[in-house]
């Protein structure tokens, strides 16, 4: 059960509002995000609804079956709809491209993509600082360093940045260069960064767990929420199966089963998705056609130069050829 | 290693080929489909190909890097489409949608149906007599009886009729009935059914395996094309992973993989793929998006009382506009 | 919910237990096996069980809660022993070790491995004839031919014969020459194939599928069972998952789970749950300590020469170290 | 390749060795542990081994064809051992048992468990402070202060304490207060955590991740190795699969694979691998069985009560019952 509270309520109404809540045997947690005030209510019980919402300062009571619940579509009507700032935004019906490289690795190379995504209309680049991987001896990313150049660059251009922080303690010195903060596959149920995420007041996409489930992907969006903020975005990227011919298996049943669960905007990431360059433009498509609010793309104006990933990233003429062909299958959806 | 024969070629220049293919160390197999003859050499050698292509009655040698080989694109040149007859086309450019209920039920239960499929016109009709049920005790469908049945009144309408052959037993009672045999997924590595499907003439649909691998769907094919029956069809219909929030995951990503790797069309099953009713019309778009040539569906004039998979199986209003969608899909895809 | 009826029960009898039952709302199956009578009753229904219990030659009524009924542990009381003659038994106290080759590929092979077999003890030789493979153009088995010469040899010494059977056509010959029918794993739901084991007396042996599910391993058994052969053995060999480091999972979890579940012997393949000669011991010696019932391992005189599986087959003298062990975790767990 | 330096090498010739690796063409990381200084080289290149092994202050080269390196059982003779103190060393022989509650709960609790395992001879109890949790609002333990009590009841009575660390900056107020910092199944790919673990010098157990591969848990422990700090466990606690009759699938090949792979000590988890409280026993000897070198337990006085994974915890009786007959498997080992 989720209790909307008035933007209003004075600081002895809440008290109630939560004892109340107490009395019936719920265990009550308050919420304040920059966009509001919640008790979420965990437990099963009978009661009149009308005895919590007929007190001072509750502005409505939602009743949630799940046992997430803020990012549950239960009680939000409507979609939510994440504004980046300059006429950016994503979800609700507001598609957005992301596109940029694996890895950042110098400013030619992000002068270059961004010049390419200004010619191609896309608005928000992507671009890894901090790299997840495997091997300690591998490349780990420029970092905050790398993060400045990155979004100078993009600034002067009016593009946004999307890039993945990896610990808490990244957080903060991130904060003034990005526009979106990613939680990267690994990190999916790493809880202590999704607390902290939730103290700041930014925009989060959460990819999908290795073999996270959509239910776990939900419940990663409610600590960020839960812990204050609601700027949110979920990703499926593909999970780990059997299935070797692919690095990972696209779950795209996954986003008409997050469109339905969730108010949050869905995002695919086709790159990881598949891990086939040549294929990357069908799973791509095919994303967006199964109800995609935007997609994020790996792209390199030399693919098998790129420190990172050049296997699953496109040229710059792949990439435009993409861009065209899923503005055209986001018409013909907005159509029907 | 294929060489295609001449088909003018005679008893013993066929011996020399394969003479000659043994004495370079290559097991030959010599294969005789309905549209060709082919000798299938397995291994790998150091050897000047001219002296097996200058031999008397050889068209072509082709050599194929993979171990699956007539079902491999790496020989053919172009893909391959399958003739349904009176003008059903399906693979290289003809599109086709399947629909039926998962049951085969009852006369008016058919009638109904073929009329919705001729009202939108739609050519080829699924329905299953034979019904692999994971239970002794659940509804193993109508039969022959049923065949008979379903089969005459699609007849009389010009509908294609494809449904699931569980043994060999069954292939020569079903022939006469049948457009398309479908091998189910339990199926899908059972050899001896396979083996025996190879040596009849009318098309087979196999469908990927429970958690088959896209390789071993190939090689499920080669099975029926080595045994002389080129006339093939392959579905993805999902598999098994972890997630339970669908009853299958769809692998979108089979879709392109399979089109590159062979020339037989590729057909999607979004029904089983997702297992739930109110998704299976975006997951059905995404398929097509994909670039399969080809999707099966399970629509029942009352999904509620369908005899089996209910649950996943569209009413007739339903299956009409996800008919006129894929259309526009398809249409969007040969503007491109 | 089932009906244990009475050898002595008369027809006119029998129709009155099932219409008893129908009355009451159940759908009834009447099971005749090589030991009893039953009448299962699927469905779920509130009445008074004496109204059946007490109808003239009804010996027990027992409920079952599972979905597959006959081979449930709910209803027996003890474990089930499969006795394959000679004081070779499998089950409910008595472990057996069978082992072999992957596939029969002479008579030398044979009688070196049954003379092994002898000097250590074992009763149960494996070995393949016909034999399922992912590709056409592998090795596929010395057929019945091979069978007959197999089973002359072990017969000559007492050694029990199991091997796999792969289609309806092959039970009738094969039958004179065996003594358990193994159905592998690709068969396991091939459900017409089981539906005529059902009518045969003897022995067989379901491997779990390739990723099959524990329960619908207790289908497939139930589907044997409800045909009239309640000779049943179960055979955990790995489940296929992402993880690549051994051909497949062993899920060692199924063998209590097994045992508590049902009746029926359960039998651990360490060799195909691993995949790699060096590993069967450890995992070999923890299946049996997991609690299986007997254990089915790949021997070979030469693993580097066997014409197949010789990756995970163990040579005679390591088979005969692990035999040994195996036995005195036997001894251990029996003093337990 | 693997350089070991000698202890007495002094700096100039430590930059010989790195500046003679990077003109052979290897990339080089210098490695400082509490143990050992060694240069790990990354590359493939061919040289003499002889123009490295015989500078000055090189005590050893070793060649190892894994990508990971220093965990590798490829260059280290004989197993590692980690010594707890007091006598309680684990690996190269020692086998322990680790057990206790999931989460710590109230002083009470921990005085019976220690009570408990000093009874049974158990030397070091596990229990969660710091508790990864899908949802928000579930109970995330006692903290740091719960720690404190937890672990001065246990120093009281010489049992060694292990603890998960959930993110960096827990690992320094932590120190104090443990004997076996653990790394959950979720952070197992937490690199920055690892890294940071790298630094300090106590033990570090880290658990497979929900669906990691057997080579990227041994990737994990690289970073930490890599980062400083060579006092390592692996544990095997079950993977995500499809099989839903247990909470996880206990991967049991991981055992002797593991093993041969890594020359660190190897733990089974019993109670996450199944998750059922009454199979535990059976695969928790399995697990033994199967060569690990300790093993760890959840056990509660009253496992109904537990304020989490009470579904999957022993009793004080059942788990007195399971430590002896761990104790006969391992003896009858040894005897081997």
């Amino acid at each position: 059960m989720i209790i909307q509270l008035e933007p209003s309520i004075a600081e002895p109404q809440k008290t109630s509002v939560v004892d109340a809540v107490k009395k019936i045997g719920y265990k009550p947690k308050h919420v304040a995000t920059q966009y509001g005030d919640y008790v979420v209510c965990i437990g099963k019980k009978d009661f009149d609804i009308r005895t919590i919402g007929s007190l001072a300062g509750v502005r409505d009571v939602h009743y949630v079956s799940d046992e997430y619940q803020l990012v549950s579509s239960k009680w939000k009507v409507g979609k939510t709809a994440i504004d980046l700032g300059d006429g950016v935004k994503l979800g609700d019906g507001h598609f957005q491209i992301m596109a940029g490289p694996c890895s950042i690795e110098s400013e030619e190379q992000v002068r270059k993509t961004v010049q390419h995504l200004q010619s191609c209309g896309v608005r928000v680049m992507r671009g890894g600082v901090f790299k997840p991987r495997s091997s300690p001896y591998a490349f780990r990313g420029m970092g905050i360093e790398g993060l400045k150049m990155f979004s100078a660059i993009c600034r002067e251009s009016g593009i946004k940045v999307i890039t993945e922080v990896m610990e808490p303690a990244q957080i903060q010195p991130m904060y003034d260069y990005i526009d979106v903060y990613q939680v990267g596959a690994r990190n999916s149920q790493n809880f202590n960064l999704l607390d902290e995420l939730g103290r700041v007041d930014k925009p989060v996409m959460i990819k999908r767990g290795i073999s996270g489930t959509i239910e776990e992907l939900l419940y990663s969006a409610e600590y960020v929420f839960a812990g204050g903020n609601e700027r949110l975005l979920l990703c499926e990227r593909g999970i780990r199966t059997y299935e070797k011919a692919s690095r990972n298996t696209f779950d795209i049943n996954a986003v008409p089963i997050l469109k339905e669960k969730t108010h949050l905007p869905v995002i695919v990431d086709p790159s990881h998705a598949i891990g086939i360059r040549e294929y990357v433009e069908p799973v791509a498509l095919a994303g967006v056609m199964a109800g995609a609010d935007g997609i994020i793309i790996e792209i390199h104006e030399k693919p098998e130069e790129a420190a990172s990933d050049g296997a699953q990233t496109l040229n710059f003429e792949e990439s435009e050829r993409l861009f065209r062909k899923i503005r055209e299958v986001v018409a013909l959806q907005e159509r029907w």
